[in-house]
């Protein structure tokens, strides 16, 4: 028997349609539904036998459903959650594919009724391309995804999301909500920041009449690729997870600083030091 | 006839042989001297047909030729610039390949005697790999090369070295050093300076119990490639371009500290557009 019966996907692009996708290939999911605003977007979904069908009204969309897949922008995540809450199916599953988790978490718990079940879910995959053209089956194969249960999560609930994901071909790791959004913006928000800020500063030297830009080779060009993400994505994300970026930027900061006290001196013991020490950490995670 | 009749090359490892390799491959040289301080690497040099013959001694090794190419790190090449000096041939060119210009090419000019020259120069050009057995012909194929004269720099030898550099099949880029200094403090240091940050920030967090390095996915992995780089050469890169990096450093903190201030606002348009300038600056040079 299929580990699910009916799935609503709500957000048919690279992360739902790429669900979908290996759900149904392993022959794991009866129905796949699909819900959205773009209309061709859906269609493409159905001709490319991503979902078996689409539904413009996401209260419609997940009737019937035992599992709703919600691949939508952080900031849609809960109110999407809210208007459906009401509607859902005994049993049924919600679960999410948001970067961040705390006030996600939080608030969805607390619409869901009673005999139905929210779980924090963030699949680490992706690829620079979206709509359901970027989809593909493998998407998650070999990556981690992080589940974000708390105290009142429903262990069978868990369970079967957990389940879904390692169909998927993901190492799941459980990890509470608070601790998943360091993480995360250590590992990426950060990084993010860093590369924007980067970009934008190179760019605005205004000490020669040319954009110095221009001479930037590969090394830059690889450096800055994540500075090339969706602006609008990144707005939702560092607003969603303020605390934690905060946190994260202060603590880059502080060593950023440390670092230029020792170019300023010419502490070449110092400086060589700071760089090995960087060197050792990068290099453990090859 | 060949562009150089005999050419020494100081540091015999990626850069150095590599251009050994494109000149020899060409027929621009007659004879190629490898001079440096491994002697198994000079061997192996020889074993390659990289270079005819080495020299431990550069005084000795630098006799009879017509062009000296220093491709040793920054901290050595005035000192070993001043040591040769006295005992080139007439019409003698001294160039490098060395990533800081302005204080080198003013001490090595300094030093040169009547009808022997200096030029500085950059290939902006490498891998992560080093030694003889790493460099290859096609290193500097479709690369720039900036070349930095000044004004005392002698026309005819200016030439040279950028036939050179065109005959390896980069494309020449004439720069004042100063200029040179502030263009690859902000696409070269600059970045290296905020990864090596980046990394020891985020390897010491110190919330958890466990290190959150463990999470890093690909996209901290490519973001950081150029924090695992040799600590002694960034050492004594960051030691010789210090007020460039200094400036540079300065103006990447302010634009980080208005990122923090937004984020910290939750103020969601100003990150859109501070993220879609950046977004528009890094695809601009894709």
């Amino acid at each position: 028997m299929p580990l699910i019966r009916r799935l609503a996907v709500i957000g048919v692009g690279l992360i739902g349609g790429s669900l979908a996708r290996i759900l149904r290939e392993k022959g794991e999911v009866e129905e796949i539904v699909g819900i959205g605003r773009g209309e061709s977007n859906l269609q493409r979904g159905v001709e490319l036998g991503v979902i078996d069908r689409y539904c413009l009204d996401p209260v419609e969309g997940v009737a019937g459903a035992d599992m709703v897949f919600l691949a939508t922008p952080v900031s849609t995540i809960f109110p999407l959650t809210a208007s459906i809450a009401p509607v859902l199916d005994p049993g049924c599953i919600v679960t999410d594919g948001g970067s961040v988790k705390e006030e996600i978490v939080r608030q969805c718990e607390s619409v869901m009724q009673s005999g139905t079940f929210f779980v924090g879910g963030h699949p680490i995959a992706g690829t620079e391309h979206s709509g359901v053209e970027a989809s593909f089956a493998t998407l998650y194969q070999g990556k981690r995804c992080i589940i974000t249960p708390t105290p009142s999560t429903d262990p069978s609930a868990l369970e079967k999301v957990g389940r879904m994901w390692e169909i998927a071909g993901s190492s799941v790791v459980l990890m509470d909500p608070v601790k998943h959004d360091r993480v995360v913006g250590a590992i990426s928000h950060l990084p993010h920041m860093v590369a924007y800020a980067l970009v934008n500063a190179v760019g605005g030297y205004d000490r020669f009449e040319e954009s110095i830009l221009s001479y930037s080779a590969g090394g830059f060009r690889d450096f800055t690729r994540i500075a090339s993400s969706d602006p609008v994505m990144w707005r939702d994300i560092a607003v969603a997870n303020r605390e934690s970026i905060i946190e994260m930027m202060d603590l880059f900061a502080r060593y950023f600083a440390d670092l230029r006290e020792m170019v300023e001196k010419g502490d070449g013991q110092g400086l060589q030091e700071f760089f090995a020490r960087s060197k050792h950490q990068r290099d453990a995670i090859l």
